[in-house]
């Protein structure tokens, strides 16, 4: 099953003639879910060949320009292509307002706009589905800001096929040692499920973390992220400017993405002011190795991570 | 002196991955003029070398999203490269809310945004320049909608060289043939302003007409516009779907650029559907072989037009 993280603008607040204001899309299995809206949101998914019409969940991390002015045009265009099942939007209150002006100014949409607003203080659950949750924590940023946290659930275990015949396993065991159980049989035999049972595969997840100063819980919040989408507006030179405008540095990022043991860390929303962001890339590597650059259209793959399946 | 049209954005309600909503510039002499603010005008500005810091008009149509959602993006840009002067814009009053929202939204700005509501039934002069002339004129949308015309001024007449020593003429005697005035000297001699004095150039125009169904009078409201730029959404085959729309096919674009005696006319605003819009160009170009395809950065000149200047 895909499970993808695409970069459709890695500009901050100003755009230059070849970087966007931020939105992502993170692809998992079927469904895309939109990770802020920047303008152009939509005619860049058009561009990296990701179809408006997979998405039924938006998630906006704050009201600042840079990460909303592609909403109109997309709700907008979503219309026009004939949506009609509700589109879930999470975002910090203000938005409510945004989109009551929309609806006003320019039309009512043939679906509706579920706004489900998000306040927290700590990660807390917004939304479930079968193998996946997804959550929000707060973010150090101007305004009330918020990060997104999408982690595939612990999948069941499954059965190690040579231990059926072995131990003459039936179905109600089989059932019960995939949940954890450990059974004991009227003989006084003990069926242990760590020893008849394997993990098919590691569950995944994701991290996207913008705008942000760097704070101490953050790390602990996303702790063994697959993934950390972390912004790095700065580098080491502007530092104070970072500081004074709640932005990160890339070392910054990378000091996160280190103390959350992440896998792997892919920074953005670079200030205009860097014509070449290598240079934000080698101080980030410098204390996390495993940073990529995100480029507009790139997409970062999480391949599935399989157990070991049988001794 | 510069007078150029660069096309932005090519598509009309529905963006491709390579055709942008509507935006276009003008450029007189050093000013950029604005036209119509599509998502992503101000990247594509950046992209076509233009500068946002250049604009000081900006001209709305009308209040549908493809002509206006690049206005918020836009501002913020403005704001945040240092604009203090003023910024103008010429709109239906629906923008006075748009503008309003704006502002408490999305938090005061450095300069001001002066609005110029835009009313008329027929063509009204509603900015001037030294050397240019702006009019609004009515067009027939699904809502209220206007066009611009652009006109450069008369030029003063020039005396022509060797009249000078000819006729011995004073200072104040070209000075008020160069106004168009013949003089009688005191023996009677007449001194023509048409045989004495040259047009220096004729002044050159621009007329924009989009969006709109076709009607009897705009063709006389633009008469002799060296260049028209007309939308063409349609192609004959959805002659009936324009005509629902308020929309032009190329056939109508070119029927009226040839009823205004147009120089020139440059089609865009293409419907989605059509992939490849040479079709929209070979209709339009039956009727009115001086038709062009607008396409993203691509730029328009009109050169200078001298007269004669002596025999």
């Amino acid at each position: 099953m895909e499970f993808s993280f695409t970069t459709l603008g890695t500009a901050s607040a100003r755009p230059t003639s070849n970087r966007y204001p931020s939105a992502h899309i993170l692809t998992i299995g079927g469904r895309l879910f939109l990770i802020d809206c920047g303008e152009s949101a939509q005619i860049q998914m058009t561009r990296a060949g990701l179809s408006i019409a997979r998405i039924d969940n938006v998630f906006i991390s704050h009201l600042h320009g840079d990460h909303v002015f592609g909403l109109f045009g997309l709700l907008s265009t979503m219309d026009m292509i004939g949506r009609v099942s509700p589109l879930h939007m999470y975002a910090p209150s203000q938005m409510r307002s945004v989109i009551d002006f929309f609806l006003k100014q320019f039309g009512g949409l043939k679906y509706q706009v579920v706004l489900h607003t998000v306040k927290c203080a700590e990660p807390v659950k917004i939304l479930e589905f079968k193998t996946l949750d997804v959550y929000a924590f707060p973010l150090r940023h101007r305004v009330e800001t918020y990060g997104y946290l999408f982690k595939e659930k612990a999948p069941q275990q499954n059965i190690i096929k040579e231990k059926i015949e072995e131990k003459h396993l039936t179905i109600e065991e089989m059932a019960r040692l995939k949940e954890g159980n450990n059974i004991t049989r009227d003989g006084g035999e003990v069926l242990l499920s760590s020893e008849l049972t394997y993990t098919p595969f590691y569950p995944r997840s994701f991290a996207y973390c913008c705008d942000t100063a760097p704070f101490r819980e953050l790390p602990g919040w996303v702790k063994g992220v697959d993934l950390m989408y972390h912004e790095a507006t700065y580098g080491n030179d502007l530092d104070v400017l970072a500081k004074s405008t709640f932005h990160s540095t890339a070392a910054d990022a990378a000091q996160c993405a280190k103390d959350a043991c992440a896998a792997k860390l892919v920074i953005g929303h670079y200030s205009s002011r860097y014509r070449n962001v290598e240079v934000l890339l080698a101080e980030a590597r410098k204390l996390f190795p495993e940073t990529y650059l995100s480029k507009e259209g790139t997409k970062f793959d999480i391949p599935v991570k399989t157990a070991f399946k049988s001794e």
